[in-house]
Protein backbone atom coordinates (compact mmCIF):
# COMPACT_ATOMS: atom_id res chain seq x y z
CA UNK A 1 0.00 0.00 0.00
CA UNK A 2 2.80 2.21 0.58
CA UNK A 3 2.81 5.15 3.19
CA UNK A 4 0.58 7.13 4.67
CA UNK A 5 1.84 10.11 2.17
CA UNK A 6 1.84 8.21 -0.33
CA UNK A 7 -2.04 7.24 0.43
CA UNK A 8 -2.84 10.79 0.67
CA UNK A 9 -0.72 11.87 -3.07
CA UNK A 10 -2.94 8.80 -4.54
CA UNK A 11 -6.02 10.28 -2.97
CA UNK A 12 -5.09 13.78 -4.30
CA UNK A 13 -4.41 12.75 -7.89
CA UNK A 14 -8.12 10.80 -7.62
CA UNK A 15 -9.36 13.76 -6.73
CA UNK A 16 -7.82 15.96 -9.06
CA UNK A 17 -8.69 13.72 -11.82
CA UNK A 18 -12.23 14.50 -11.31
CA UNK A 19 -11.48 18.45 -10.61
CA UNK A 20 -11.76 18.12 -7.24
CA UNK A 21 -9.23 20.70 -5.99
CA UNK A 22 -7.90 20.43 -2.61
CA UNK A 23 -5.42 23.35 -1.12
CA UNK A 24 -1.91 22.35 0.42
CA UNK A 25 -3.42 22.84 3.89
CA UNK A 26 -6.55 20.93 3.09
CA UNK A 27 -4.15 17.64 1.45
CA UNK A 28 -2.66 17.32 5.02
CA UNK A 29 -5.75 16.69 6.44
CA UNK A 30 -6.92 13.88 4.22
CA UNK A 31 -7.85 10.96 6.42
CA UNK A 32 -6.72 7.54 5.83
CA UNK A 33 -9.53 5.45 7.58
CA UNK A 34 -8.22 2.15 8.16
CA UNK A 35 -11.10 1.31 10.80
CA UNK A 36 -7.67 -0.72 12.82
CA UNK A 37 -8.40 -3.01 10.71
CA UNK A 38 -4.87 -2.97 8.92
CA UNK A 39 -5.62 -3.94 5.42
CA UNK A 40 -6.48 -0.70 4.24
CA UNK A 41 -6.50 -1.25 0.55
CA UNK A 42 -8.99 -4.16 1.13
CA UNK A 43 -11.29 -2.46 4.02
CA UNK A 44 -11.19 1.31 4.57
CA UNK A 45 -11.50 4.79 2.67
CA UNK A 46 -9.72 7.81 2.45
CA UNK A 47 -12.49 11.12 3.22
CA UNK A 48 -11.92 14.53 3.31
CA UNK A 49 -14.20 16.74 5.21
CA UNK A 50 -14.85 20.34 4.15
CA UNK A 51 -17.00 21.08 6.45
CA UNK A 52 -18.48 19.61 9.78
CA UNK A 53 -20.71 22.04 11.82
CA UNK A 54 -23.55 20.97 14.46
CA UNK A 55 -25.93 21.08 11.57
CA UNK A 56 -24.33 19.64 8.40
CA UNK A 57 -21.64 17.91 7.12
CA UNK A 58 -19.86 17.32 3.71
CA UNK A 59 -17.10 15.08 2.92
CA UNK A 60 -15.55 13.37 -0.91
CA UNK A 61 -14.72 10.00 0.01
CA UNK A 62 -12.43 8.32 -1.73
CA UNK A 63 -12.15 4.83 -2.92
CA UNK A 64 -9.35 2.86 -4.55
CA UNK A 65 -10.41 -0.20 -6.88
CA UNK A 66 -12.49 -2.69 -4.95
CA UNK A 67 -12.16 -1.03 -1.68
CA UNK A 68 -15.15 -1.71 1.05
CA UNK A 69 -15.81 0.53 3.58
CA UNK A 70 -17.42 -2.29 6.29
CA UNK A 71 -20.59 -2.42 6.98
CA UNK A 72 -22.01 0.25 10.00
CA UNK A 73 -25.27 2.29 10.56
CA UNK A 74 -25.57 5.86 12.33
CA UNK A 75 -27.60 5.25 15.58
CA UNK A 76 -29.02 8.22 17.26
CA UNK A 77 -26.92 10.54 19.25
CA UNK A 78 -28.42 12.77 22.84
CA UNK A 79 -31.10 12.29 21.51
CA UNK A 80 -31.01 13.28 18.03
CA UNK A 81 -31.94 10.98 15.23
CA UNK A 82 -28.75 9.82 13.59
CA UNK A 83 -26.98 10.58 10.55
CA UNK A 84 -28.68 10.90 7.37
CA UNK A 85 -26.43 10.69 4.30
CA UNK A 86 -26.88 11.76 0.28
CA UNK A 87 -24.09 9.68 -1.96
CA UNK A 88 -23.38 11.21 -4.90
CA UNK A 89 -20.80 9.82 -7.43
CA UNK A 90 -18.79 11.87 -8.85
CA UNK A 91 -16.47 9.65 -10.68
CA UNK A 92 -16.00 5.89 -11.13
CA UNK A 93 -19.16 3.40 -9.90
CA UNK A 94 -19.85 2.40 -6.62
CA UNK A 95 -21.96 -0.42 -5.13
CA UNK A 96 -23.86 0.45 -2.13
CA UNK A 97 -25.38 -1.96 0.11
CA UNK A 98 -28.58 -0.72 2.51
CA UNK A 99 -30.62 -2.66 4.55
CA UNK A 100 -33.92 -4.25 2.78
CA UNK A 101 -35.00 -6.73 -0.07
CA UNK A 102 -31.77 -8.51 -1.45
CA UNK A 103 -30.95 -8.06 -4.49
CA UNK A 104 -30.30 -11.35 -6.00
CA UNK A 105 -26.50 -11.14 -7.34
CA UNK A 106 -24.62 -8.13 -6.09
CA UNK A 107 -21.62 -7.09 -7.80
CA UNK A 108 -19.82 -5.97 -4.97
CA UNK A 109 -17.94 -8.51 -3.12
CA UNK A 110 -17.63 -8.99 0.71
CA UNK A 111 -14.16 -8.78 1.76
CA UNK A 112 -12.92 -12.53 1.71
CA UNK A 113 -13.42 -14.32 5.28
CA UNK A 114 -15.99 -11.63 5.94
CA UNK A 115 -19.10 -12.40 4.77
CA UNK A 116 -20.79 -12.46 8.22
CA UNK A 117 -20.25 -9.47 8.74
CA UNK A 118 -21.71 -8.29 5.61
CA UNK A 119 -25.14 -8.38 5.83
CA UNK A 120 -27.06 -5.65 4.31
CA UNK A 121 -27.35 -7.05 0.63
CA UNK A 122 -30.17 -4.32 -0.69
CA UNK A 123 -27.98 -3.13 -4.48
CA UNK A 124 -27.95 0.36 -5.18
CA UNK A 125 -25.30 1.37 -8.35
CA UNK A 126 -24.26 4.66 -8.67
CA UNK A 127 -22.43 6.38 -11.26
CA UNK A 128 -21.56 9.75 -11.98
CA UNK A 129 -24.35 12.08 -11.58
CA UNK A 130 -26.76 9.90 -9.51
CA UNK A 131 -27.23 9.91 -6.07
CA UNK A 132 -28.95 7.78 -3.39
CA UNK A 133 -29.98 9.15 0.50
CA UNK A 134 -29.43 6.52 3.29
CA UNK A 135 -31.78 6.90 6.39
CA UNK A 136 -30.33 7.21 9.85
CA UNK A 137 -30.04 3.86 11.85
CA UNK A 138 -29.82 1.89 8.82
CA UNK A 139 -26.89 -1.19 8.37
CA UNK A 140 -24.77 -0.34 4.74
CA UNK A 141 -21.55 -0.55 3.36
CA UNK A 142 -20.15 -0.23 0.03
CA UNK A 143 -17.63 -0.81 -2.34
CA UNK A 144 -15.74 0.60 -5.21
CA UNK A 145 -15.71 -0.44 -8.61
CA UNK A 146 -12.81 -2.08 -10.17
CA UNK A 147 -11.63 1.57 -11.46
CA UNK A 148 -11.95 2.97 -8.07
CA UNK A 149 -14.68 5.80 -7.03
CA UNK A 150 -15.36 9.65 -5.65
CA UNK A 151 -18.11 9.82 -3.69
CA UNK A 152 -19.64 13.06 -2.34
CA UNK A 153 -21.56 12.93 1.01
CA UNK A 154 -23.82 15.21 1.77
CA UNK A 155 -25.07 14.78 5.44
CA UNK A 156 -26.35 16.01 9.13
CA UNK A 157 -23.34 16.12 11.90
CA UNK A 158 -21.03 13.72 11.86
CA UNK A 159 -20.03 11.97 14.87
CA UNK A 160 -18.46 9.18 13.93
CA UNK A 161 -17.18 7.90 17.08
CA UNK A 162 -20.70 6.52 18.00
CA UNK A 163 -21.04 4.72 14.50
CA UNK A 164 -21.92 1.11 15.22
CA UNK A 165 -20.16 -1.37 13.01
CA UNK A 166 -21.35 -5.12 12.50
CA UNK A 167 -17.81 -6.24 12.41
CA UNK A 168 -16.64 -6.27 16.44
CA UNK A 169 -12.70 -6.27 15.43
CA UNK A 170 -13.54 -2.19 13.26
CA UNK A 171 -12.18 0.66 15.48
CA UNK A 172 -13.39 3.51 13.43
CA UNK A 173 -11.09 6.04 14.71
CA UNK A 174 -8.04 3.95 15.31
CA UNK A 175 -5.33 4.03 12.35
CA UNK A 176 -6.49 7.54 11.14
CA UNK A 177 -3.67 9.92 10.31
CA UNK A 178 -3.98 13.35 9.75
CA UNK B 1 -30.12 36.42 -22.83
CA UNK B 2 -32.53 33.91 -24.69
CA UNK B 3 -35.18 31.83 -23.23
CA UNK B 4 -35.25 29.33 -19.95
CA UNK B 5 -34.11 26.35 -21.76
CA UNK B 6 -31.34 28.39 -22.83
CA UNK B 7 -30.42 29.35 -19.80
CA UNK B 8 -31.08 25.56 -18.36
CA UNK B 9 -28.26 24.20 -21.51
CA UNK B 10 -25.50 26.95 -20.74
CA UNK B 11 -25.66 26.30 -16.83
CA UNK B 12 -25.49 22.40 -17.87
CA UNK B 13 -22.13 23.22 -20.18
CA UNK B 14 -20.22 25.42 -17.57
CA UNK B 15 -20.70 22.34 -14.74
CA UNK B 16 -20.00 19.96 -17.36
CA UNK B 17 -16.60 22.13 -17.89
CA UNK B 18 -16.43 21.70 -14.03
CA UNK B 19 -17.31 17.69 -14.32
CA UNK B 20 -20.26 18.11 -12.11
CA UNK B 21 -22.76 15.29 -14.35
CA UNK B 22 -26.28 16.24 -14.03
CA UNK B 23 -28.69 13.50 -15.29
CA UNK B 24 -31.64 14.44 -17.59
CA UNK B 25 -34.04 14.90 -15.02
CA UNK B 26 -32.25 17.02 -13.05
CA UNK B 27 -31.57 19.12 -15.61
CA UNK B 28 -34.77 20.05 -15.80
CA UNK B 29 -34.92 20.86 -12.39
CA UNK B 30 -32.32 23.28 -12.68
CA UNK B 31 -33.57 26.88 -11.41
CA UNK B 32 -33.41 30.07 -13.22
CA UNK B 33 -33.68 32.50 -10.00
CA UNK B 34 -34.16 36.10 -11.70
CA UNK B 35 -35.26 37.63 -7.97
CA UNK B 36 -38.14 38.85 -9.64
CA UNK B 37 -36.19 41.56 -11.27
CA UNK B 38 -36.28 40.97 -15.12
CA UNK B 39 -32.62 41.39 -15.79
CA UNK B 40 -31.37 37.83 -14.94
CA UNK B 41 -27.67 38.60 -16.73
CA UNK B 42 -26.79 41.51 -14.60
CA UNK B 43 -28.80 40.14 -11.00
CA UNK B 44 -29.76 36.47 -10.85
CA UNK B 45 -28.59 33.28 -11.05
CA UNK B 46 -28.99 29.53 -11.17
CA UNK B 47 -28.81 26.60 -8.70
CA UNK B 48 -29.60 22.74 -8.95
CA UNK B 49 -30.36 21.46 -5.33
CA UNK B 50 -28.86 18.27 -4.96
CA UNK B 51 -30.84 17.50 -1.73
CA UNK B 52 -32.76 19.77 0.93
CA UNK B 53 -33.94 17.67 3.87
CA UNK B 54 -35.17 19.53 7.46
CA UNK B 55 -31.56 18.65 8.54
CA UNK B 56 -28.92 19.48 5.69
CA UNK B 57 -28.86 20.87 1.68
CA UNK B 58 -26.18 20.57 -0.89
CA UNK B 59 -26.29 22.71 -4.24
CA UNK B 60 -24.71 24.17 -7.13
CA UNK B 61 -24.43 27.55 -7.62
CA UNK B 62 -23.49 28.63 -11.17
CA UNK B 63 -23.13 32.34 -12.17
CA UNK B 64 -22.28 33.50 -15.90
CA UNK B 65 -19.93 36.23 -15.53
CA UNK B 66 -20.13 39.35 -13.85
CA UNK B 67 -23.74 37.70 -12.45
CA UNK B 68 -24.85 39.06 -9.19
CA UNK B 69 -26.56 37.58 -6.40
CA UNK B 70 -28.42 40.15 -4.74
CA UNK B 71 -27.72 40.86 -1.03
CA UNK B 72 -29.81 38.97 1.52
CA UNK B 73 -29.37 37.32 4.87
CA UNK B 74 -31.11 34.20 6.47
CA UNK B 75 -32.89 34.83 9.46
CA UNK B 76 -34.08 32.83 12.52
CA UNK B 77 -37.26 30.50 11.40
CA UNK B 78 -39.63 28.83 13.77
CA UNK B 79 -37.20 29.28 16.44
CA UNK B 80 -34.31 27.99 14.69
CA UNK B 81 -30.96 29.75 14.06
CA UNK B 82 -31.02 30.61 10.05
CA UNK B 83 -29.54 29.30 7.79
CA UNK B 84 -25.48 28.77 7.64
CA UNK B 85 -24.02 28.16 4.22
CA UNK B 86 -20.69 27.14 3.43
CA UNK B 87 -19.75 28.14 0.02
CA UNK B 88 -16.56 26.48 -1.78
CA UNK B 89 -15.37 27.65 -5.23
CA UNK B 90 -15.59 24.82 -7.75
CA UNK B 91 -14.73 26.78 -11.06
CA UNK B 92 -13.92 30.46 -11.77
CA UNK B 93 -13.59 33.64 -9.47
CA UNK B 94 -16.31 34.22 -6.85
CA UNK B 95 -16.02 37.70 -5.20
CA UNK B 96 -18.42 37.40 -1.91
CA UNK B 97 -19.19 40.48 0.86
CA UNK B 98 -20.28 39.68 4.07
CA UNK B 99 -21.13 42.04 6.83
CA UNK B 100 -18.03 43.19 8.55
CA UNK B 101 -15.00 45.52 8.31
CA UNK B 102 -15.03 47.33 4.88
CA UNK B 103 -12.40 46.10 2.82
CA UNK B 104 -10.51 49.06 1.22
CA UNK B 105 -10.92 48.83 -2.55
CA UNK B 106 -13.54 45.54 -3.71
CA UNK B 107 -13.01 44.06 -6.47
CA UNK B 108 -17.15 43.47 -6.93
CA UNK B 109 -19.13 45.71 -8.44
CA UNK B 110 -22.62 46.82 -7.50
CA UNK B 111 -25.15 46.93 -10.31
CA UNK B 112 -25.53 50.33 -11.64
CA UNK B 113 -28.24 52.18 -9.82
CA UNK B 114 -28.22 49.86 -6.99
CA UNK B 115 -25.34 50.78 -4.85
CA UNK B 116 -27.74 51.47 -1.90
CA UNK B 117 -29.22 48.11 -1.35
CA UNK B 118 -25.48 46.23 -1.47
CA UNK B 119 -24.33 47.24 1.69
CA UNK B 120 -21.69 44.58 2.61
CA UNK B 121 -18.26 45.22 1.62
CA UNK B 122 -15.89 43.05 3.68
CA UNK B 123 -14.30 41.06 0.62
CA UNK B 124 -13.78 37.64 0.38
CA UNK B 125 -12.43 36.14 -2.98
CA UNK B 126 -12.66 32.05 -3.24
CA UNK B 127 -11.09 30.25 -6.25
CA UNK B 128 -11.46 26.69 -7.16
CA UNK B 129 -10.40 25.06 -3.94
CA UNK B 130 -11.28 27.97 -1.74
CA UNK B 131 -14.03 28.25 1.23
CA UNK B 132 -15.53 30.53 3.67
CA UNK B 133 -18.55 29.42 6.09
CA UNK B 134 -21.47 32.35 5.97
CA UNK B 135 -22.77 32.51 9.75
CA UNK B 136 -26.58 32.87 10.20
CA UNK B 137 -27.91 36.16 9.71
CA UNK B 138 -25.27 37.85 8.06
CA UNK B 139 -25.77 39.99 4.75
CA UNK B 140 -23.95 38.67 1.97
CA UNK B 141 -24.08 39.46 -1.97
CA UNK B 142 -21.55 37.94 -4.13
CA UNK B 143 -20.76 38.51 -8.17
CA UNK B 144 -18.79 36.43 -10.27
CA UNK B 145 -15.92 37.04 -12.04
CA UNK B 146 -15.53 38.12 -15.73
CA UNK B 147 -15.17 34.34 -16.42
CA UNK B 148 -18.39 33.24 -13.84
CA UNK B 149 -18.12 30.86 -11.17
CA UNK B 150 -19.20 27.87 -9.83
CA UNK B 151 -19.58 27.26 -5.87
CA UNK B 152 -20.70 24.20 -4.45
CA UNK B 153 -23.49 25.64 -1.31
CA UNK B 154 -23.24 22.67 1.58
CA UNK B 155 -25.73 24.08 4.03
CA UNK B 156 -28.55 23.67 6.77
CA UNK B 157 -32.09 23.47 5.27
CA UNK B 158 -32.74 26.06 2.69
CA UNK B 159 -35.88 27.81 3.21
CA UNK B 160 -35.51 30.01 0.48
CA UNK B 161 -39.33 31.74 1.13
CA UNK B 162 -38.15 33.38 4.70
CA UNK B 163 -34.96 34.96 3.02
CA UNK B 164 -34.55 38.71 3.74
CA UNK B 165 -33.27 40.67 0.80
CA UNK B 166 -31.91 44.52 1.22
CA UNK B 167 -33.60 45.41 -2.00
CA UNK B 168 -37.27 45.59 -1.48
CA UNK B 169 -38.00 45.03 -5.32
CA UNK B 170 -36.58 41.36 -4.84
CA UNK B 171 -39.00 38.68 -4.85
CA UNK B 172 -36.86 35.64 -4.37
CA UNK B 173 -39.44 33.23 -5.89
CA UNK B 174 -40.62 34.91 -8.55
CA UNK B 175 -39.56 34.05 -11.73
CA UNK B 176 -38.24 31.05 -10.72
CA UNK B 177 -38.82 28.26 -14.13
CA UNK B 178 -38.22 24.87 -13.44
Amino acid sequence: MGNRNEVKQRTVEILHKAGLLLTEEEQKNIEIADMGLGHLETEGLQLFTYINTDRYCAKELVLFPRQTCPEHLHPSVHGEPGKQETFRCRWGTVYLYVEGEETASIQGIPPAGKEAVYTAKHEIILTPGQQYTIPPNTKHWFQASDEGAIVSEFSSTSRDEFDVFTDPLVKRLEGINQ
